[in-house]
């Protein structure tokens, strides 16, 4: 951590400072410049000590040096993770296609589309029971009866199912359902839910919040692997900006970024990053090139009949049609596609 | 509700909006130009309905006319509300100051402060005892305890407490201690915590996401509402934006336009919209006459030692000379600041 | 264009907007709902109207319909635009490469760097001679002598230029040296700089306001259209948000976005947009696979040693791995790659 | 400086960093922790020095200390500055009222405005000839006969004239009409005109970029200041965000900031900030008491009639009773608002 002093500081805030990083156990290294002195703080930088030192009146900025995150860097572990779902691998050398309805509508749509999705080799069927939605007067999902149909749906057809899980007393009653909990973009924060979560062995979704940097996202997972479950896979869903033409921002610089800092696999959520299907397809291409380990998009049977999200849901020819080329850039970069996919 | 068919749309295209419009018991309007057809669509706009004819492929944009938000809006309820903190009152005419340290520390500090506070006419108590924090390895609140040295300090001095309940589980915990239940930042769309928070019957300070809009603060206002609980305070705390000299972007027109759209009462978090305690007190008096109906400053009598966000913390003096200064303003404004105050 | 009345609106009201609209010869198509009036806006929407209606104080809010820009629309214009840069085609089907270094240093560094580019079959060289920089103090370029080192080293190797022109005196100058004449991201909206460049008949590369809609860029590009000059390349570099990891936060969907709206090829700056030289490659591909038509980056024999933007530029190295690996891709997307190329 | 090597960095990267800084006539302080290693680097800190660092495929980060302007620090210059607008004072211990239309529509308006405005005491008459559009189908303003118009009206009123000028070509003509040149918000980084206003010695009016960091403003102002000319006003106009209630999100907080920072005057442009005239007065009020020098509004005798930001402007009743506010709130806090004033 380095301190730097305002301006016109003297010897006794240099001692302040040194007494209270010694009072912490930590060492220091000053650096007296003509306009400006600079304190190196060394030892092990505990992330409170930061905030001690920020609010010192005599202190103009501190700067952390080392990453606050710590277990799911790849300085602490450098060998990518590939998590286990059910059988399923998510992680470095295969890319993961998870698809489904935005909800669960009723038993024939999930049904119909499980069965078009397994067959094109999609192994994770995603779909939403408890909806978090901006308005209390939308739709907000079939509750357990909606986990039901999709568990069934997917047992049907040889896949596995992820879900959203809103709040610490649904972990148990989705558990039951899902075999990848979801972590929505709003509660990405959501400190006790992340700690509950760490104190399962479900591999967990992680979605980037919209409003959340990528070292927030880290270290949120970060919140999951000292509870103890290092079962994580992040999602970038894209970030809020003033650009209103999309619903958010993709940002796929988070990729690459996120495989230089971490070893945790990541995904990225193009329905809700776009919010309009049809500039799905390319991007999903540029998602497995950029070096993601999946995508998970919203696909409906009719769109135009979905209760919820349907703008941002592909139909079943976009989808077709989008695995296809899919498959011919994943044969030139090497990406594994689901096993035993056969293209119709 | 507008719906704005693309380019190149014919008869077919018409008959399909008006047939689901029709579906749903709503009238239509066609108004054909040369280059677009626009179709009005009349009666109770249901939100879902705007989902319904966005996901139609001959749909450019669909722009609705009425509020989405209801019972929080003036148009529905003229009257401004005065929430009513056991006897203390918050909303229209009063200029309501809630302080207190970031973190309940020791029972020594919080009483310190308390008695610090009451004395000069502060009628809230706000403190931390169960803390959201970026990083797992910050300090995370002293929990149970925290609550009851805080109530404790608060009753010594005839004060209310308002505190953060951060999940459902904690509700009936919190609630025994707290006067005021606090909605985080974070957890401002938690929609699950909104409605059970609308099932009780204390007043809810409901803070502003960091990047929301003022129409989804609305909306999750509007969340609590239909839950059955109107007690609602409304809390601009800053918004996030690419501007890094300040910890977020303080967005003071949220005052005026809130006041302009609903009923509800509305203050301005100062100490987590600057993150810079030097920076408050001009901001504490831009608050007051924007007609905001109160502050939150978060108070320590040593900042330097605070155990969290110290750096934005005022200290005694300071906070004496805002309460000053807001005096003087408030009396031309003919804002009520807290009664009984007496400045020493 | 939609006139939306605040409720309480009555006869007096649609009147008004009535008869704003016949004095602008425009008709109307009221539709009342029980809550709001809506009023259709028919005939050719000029931008104007707009702002009268807006200033009404009995307007809620008036949405335009048609979009605001029509030269560069695709609506307009069906077809495709390929851009003839003296002899080389920058458009649909082909995949321009732009390169070079951010800043031309010296004439030994340049005629290096496009020795290097023209090898791998790169036909435009990029590089800067005036450069904007934030701080007065920064390095600003060699101005003349460093456009006269470009073209030198440009035409000893059968290469384009493209370079920044910062203002209006400095088109003529630039002209003399430049086949591509650069709008930088500060001048998107410096209307007289694309009026002038409008009467100029040198293809453009307009880039992206860093804080500008995609709208905005459309309309950047209209004014320069208007003016009479139809050769405009547009470029995504990058918008601001809060995410601080990146230089800027890079906004892929604008390609697939453009290209659906507007018949001008768009490609897009990699090393403003990430202001990271690690993660350019793989972004790169994903740019070709979302559909732009090129890419820009900065490139430097030694980035260590670079004036300004080593960050960001890659080495020889890293860059000749980026072609190999774009080839491969394009060979799979169908894209042409600069002719006449040969993979070291 | 401050350069944070990456992670397993040793003697060779230690040496690589400290011949750079030496071949700058710089020093060095290295501080090896466990985990990294800092260097300072001590000496004046050039800018171009943090990006050759930064380049250095060893290096982290760099941080720089010293803050990156000079001349407009109040560090270098202590006492505020207050500028001489031909005999009117702008700047400490004023609060100077800049007010008038968009953009001067004839002169019968004009000479109407000033005619009020004078009468409650305003001395600065504001008013666009050229104006920057986004659409190049809008009003562009009446040119160098809107010029004319504005400056006769301002003296047969004992007013002053600000407005823009938008490019280096325009600065002699606007020169002859004006009394302070504005910087539009669009050309606070174009810095060709910065450098070139400033060799005049005209008061400059600089807005802030609604793209632009406070840092990056008060870099503009060293622009103009580095070439001779420090008469400038700073203003804030608001940034954009992902909020779309309002036109842009004033960012109040940069009031005390720059005043504590710089020892120039700062404004605040309400109608670009806000768009919504209705919430005009409270935040004038905010300005005030948030320690601004001025603020800048639009005012029309009809704003529905207006070809240009009516919605944003304020009508004569409205402007009258404001003034009125601000009076009142000015006695209390000790600001000078214009000297003869009469509220009528």
């Amino acid at each position: 951590m380095i301190v730097v002093l305002k301006g016109g500081s003297g010897k006794g805030e240099i001692e302040k400072v040194k007494s209270i990083a010694e009072s912490m156990g930590l060492k220091t290294n000053v650096s007296q410049g003509r306009e400006r002195t600079v304190i190196g703080i060394i030892g092990d930088g505990r992330y409170e000590a930061k905030e001690r030192f920020e609010s010192l009146s005599c202190v103009e900025k501190v700067i952390r040096v080392l990453k606050p995150y710590k277990l799911v860097s790849k300085e602490f572990h450098a060998e990518d993770t590939v998590v286990d779902v059910d059988g399923i691998p998510v992680g470095d050398g295969f890319f993961t296609v998870m698809a489904g309805p935005c909800s669960v509508e009723s038993e024939e749509q999930i049904h119909r589309i499980a069965a078009f999705l397994s067959g094109l080799g999609v192994k994770i069927l995603r779909g939403g029971a408890f909806k978090p939605r901006t308005s209390p007067y939308s739709f907000q999902g079939l509750g357990e009866r909606g986990l039901k149909y999709l568990r069934d749906a997917a047992e049907s057809h040889g896949m596995k199912v992820v879900t959203e899980v809103m709040n610490i007393q649904a972990i148990e009653l989705v558990s039951e359902y899902a075999h990848i909990l979801q972590v929505g973009t709003r509660n990405m924060q959501n400190f006790p839910l992340l700690k509950a979560l760490g104190s399962t062995n479900k591999p967990i979704l992680l979605k980037r919040g919209f409003m959340s940097t990528i070292e927030e996202m880290l270290l949120a997972a970060e919140y999951i692997a000292t509870s103890g479950n290092k079962n994580i896979i992040l999602c970038e869903r894209g970030i809020r900006t003033f650009e209103t033409m999309t619903r958010n921002t993709l940002d796929l610089s988070a990729v690459p970024l996120v495989r230089e800092l971490s070893h945790l696999p990541i995904c990225v959520d193009l329905s809700h990053s776009t919010g309009r299907r049809e500039i799905i397809p390319p991007l999903a291409k540029a998602a497995l090139v950029a070096g993601a380990h999946g995508i998970m998009v919203e696909v409906h049977p009719i769109p135009e009949k979905a209760l919820s999200d349907g703008r941002q849901s592909m139909d079943f020819t976009q989808f077709e049609s989008m695995m296809e080329s899919l498959r011919k850039i994943a044969a030139v970069e090497g990406a594994k596609l689901p096993e035993g996919a056969v293209v119709q």
